[in-house]
Parts: structure tokens; sequence; C-alpha cells
């Protein structure tokens, strides 16, 4: 199978990665920008463009994995080909890709948080798949367990769920360390002490339910800490709102 | 060194665990609910009681593990002792000794989430110490590193911005993979798909400042996939709220 990745980015750049790994060839980048596809197209050893017409017809499967805002403007430009097109976001539809040239499309979306310079191993990684031909489907299902011992068909409407949980358990959930970060340098403590706390609260709830891992002033309804710390936070309205808001919602289970 | 445990709670059994692991004699256990003290002094195979007059005299150490509420009245009808009186509690300031029969008081505070049920490896919790002797700081300091690699001494001032920070990092965390199970369970999805997210997106901090870590909508200012997933929350105001002002604070960074 070959593939064209469409955007450099964090996606783009750790499925290259991994297709790489796994001899699966990787015949082409495309990004807007020049230096971006450069630096991927350099990395997989591959052919690389920022020219649309540019864009080899003769791959299997035209992965989109560029931002949600700039997928739609794209697709409408995108030259037809006979390849499978999927994209791989977590809040986009699949009948996004009605817009386009496309006749046979999908959705490929890796559940995980990638940054361009950190490794992950696929292996463990849920992908969610979807196609608009039961033929399609089963092609990205082999795909994803070539990376990933987890394919699992998804419908667009489910899909949408699952991003906004996934921003919750990791977008949100890393803002919260970069607060409590915040609070300790500004008190010259060395934020990383709180590393193994970090870990150990994601390691938990691998045994047990969220639920049942609370712990806290909160879930204590310790009302004196919680105003002690709220306290605190007077001089930042932003954390206090949300001191306030998730303690409020911890309390309400 | 002979150690009495006050509080069979979370942080008293964990501790408690810890101590028998090394040798260190835990002598005695109190709670004032017997069943509690039972529990736990059986476990560790030592003495228990839930009365306050049957402490025993003769300890080294006195861990009080309560919670903050009940800790400043425990502490006016203890009896008193020549041993170390100590809190583990991030919130408290050490002064709260203060108040009570104690000469020689300080601070033994392991930053960590401790659950009753959940074995902790303490070699990299780190401890945070204080006392009102240099002598008796020195001491916590040596008993901290015989559980842990960290032992590091702090103001009762510091600490509590310790506390808050941990609460940040832990608790309001761990509520918002509760939030993000609770959102897949809505869907009938299973919610442990989240599980490989959520370890990376805590292992990533290890490497990786929480600034350079964040991804998402919110980072990217996406407003449509942020509109859209507030619509989403349109019947969990409390949910919703949250979304926003945690989207919010990143837009702010």
């Amino acid at each position: 199978m070959k593939i064209v990745i469409i955007g450099a980015g964090n996606v783009g750049t750790r499925l290259g990665k991994a297709f790489q790994k796994k001899d699966i060839p990787v015949v082409q980048v495309y990004s807007r920008t020049l230096s971006a596809a450069e630096a991927l197209g350099k990395e997989l050893q591959t052919d690389y463009t920022n020219q649309l017409q540019q864009i080899t017809r003769e791959a299997d499967l035209y992965i989109f994995s560029v931002t949600d805002t700039a997928l739609p403007a794209l697709l409408k430009s995108f030259p037809a080909t006979n390849g499978l097109w999927v994209h791989t976001a977590g809040s986009l539809p699949m009948a996004v890709f009605k817009e386009s040239a496309a006749t046979r499309y999908g959705v490929f979306y890796p559940l995980q948080t990638f940054s361009k310079n950190r490794k992950v191993s696929f292996e463990h990684i849920p992908v969610f798949i979807e196609a608009n031909h039961p033929n399609d489907q089963q092609l990205l299902e082999q795909l994803a367990l070539s990376l990933s011992n987890q394919a699992i068909p998804l419908s667009s409407e489910k899909r949408k769920y699952l991003h906004l949980a996934a921003v919750f358990a990791s977008n949100f959930t890393n803002h919260l360390y970069a607060v409590a970060a915040q609070i300790l340098e500004n008190q010259d403590i060395d934020w990383r002490v709180l590393l193994p706390l970090i870990e150990e609260t994601a390691a938990k709830v691998q045994e047990l339910s969220p639920k049942e891992a609370q712990t806290g002033p909160a879930v204590r309804n310790d009302i004196p800490v919680i105003e002690r710390h709220l306290e605190m936070l007077d001089d930042s309205p932003g954390k206090q709102a949300i001191y306030r808001m998730l303690s409020r919602d911890i309390g309400r289970r």
C-alpha cells in the first residue's frame, strides 16, 4: 500500500514515522509550507511538495492530517485520484469528503496526543476507523492493525464525543499540569517535584475507576481547605474560577 | 524508632505499610473508629485502639494522618508524650501543634495520592519535612530517606502552595478523567479506550514542560471545534463551564 501524507504537523509526522517503521511506504509528503514538507520528506527519505498539482495520483491512500479548520478548503482544491482518502480528525465527520473529488473516503483516527519531537509507541493506541464502503473499512482495519493492536469501527456521530472526551482527558489535564507548575514556579519550587504525583494519578485509573480514585479536599467536602485555596488564588481570577468549577463538579458526583 | 500512627485512612495505611516493609516498627495504631483501627492494626500486625487514654506514651514518633478538619480538635485532647509529633497534611501549618501538649513537633508530607487499596512505591515520592527543632528536622530527614530518595525541607508557608498545586495536578486531573469517562459511557463507548491517552499525557511532561506538551483545539485557537464542543455539552452546564474556563485559560498563555 502506497501512502501520501498531507500535512506535516504532529499527527502526520508521527504517523509517517510509524508507517516507515513497519515498512509501509510513504511515497510523498505534502504541506502548504515548503519547509515543513521538506523537513518531514527528508526525515522519511521520501518525495515532498507544497504544490497540489504535483501530488502523485498513483497512491492507494491519502491521509489528510491538517487542522480541522484547514481541511474543508484543502479538500475542495485537492486533485481527483483513485485512491482512498481519509482524515485523522476526531471532531470532523466523514461527510466532510462529500465536498471533494473523492469517491472512496473514510476516517483513520488514532486516539493519542502527538508532538513532533516525542516518539510514541503505536502498539497500544486505539485507532478508530470509518469508511463509505465496507471494503475500504476492511482495508483501514488492516492498516490500523499493522500499527496497533486495537482497530475500532466508530461512526462520525460517536467519534465526536470521543474527541470531546479526549480534550478533557488529555488537553485539559495537561493544562492543569501547567497551572500547577506555574503555582510552584511562583514560589521558587521546582515544578518537577510533581512528576511522581502526576504519574501515579494516571497510573491509578489503569486499575481503579476515576470515581474510586478521587481524593482531595473537594471529594471530602473539606470547606476550610477549599476556602483557603480560593483565597490563595485571589490574584489570578482565571485559576480561581477553574478551582471553583472543578471543586463544585467533584462535589456533585 | 518506634512509631504510632494516628488515623487509619489512606495516608496512615500506606505509610504504615511502607514503614513495615522497611522494618521500622509501628507499635500502635489509633483511629476514633474502632473497626478502622482494628483493620489497620491487624494488617500491620500491631496493637490498635480507639481510646486516646490507651495511646502509648513510649513511642519516638506520633504521626497524625487524619483529615485537616479533624486534626485541631484531636490535638487538643491528645495526651502529652515525650515523642516527636508530626502531621502529614499539605495544607496545615506546623503551628497547628501550638494548641497541643506537644513540645517537639513537625511535618512529614509525602507528595502523593494515596488510596487504601493501591500499593505505591515510596522510593520516588518526594517527602517534604519541617520541624520546630533542628535535631528533629534531621531525624525526619533520615526517616524520609529510609522510605524515599527525596527528603526536602520546606516551610509551612511554601507547603500550602505545594498542596494547592497538587490539587490541580492530581485531584482535578482525576476529575477530568471522570468527566471524560462519563461522556463516553453516555455514548456506550468503553471509557478505557482513553487509558493509553491518559498514560501518554502524564508521560509527556516527564520529558517536555506542560507548555511545550500542550495540544488540542484551545491552544490552536480552533474556534469552530470549541463551539461544537460547547454545544455538545449543552445538557450539562457544569461540564460546559469547566470546558469554557479551561479553554479560555489555555488561550491566555
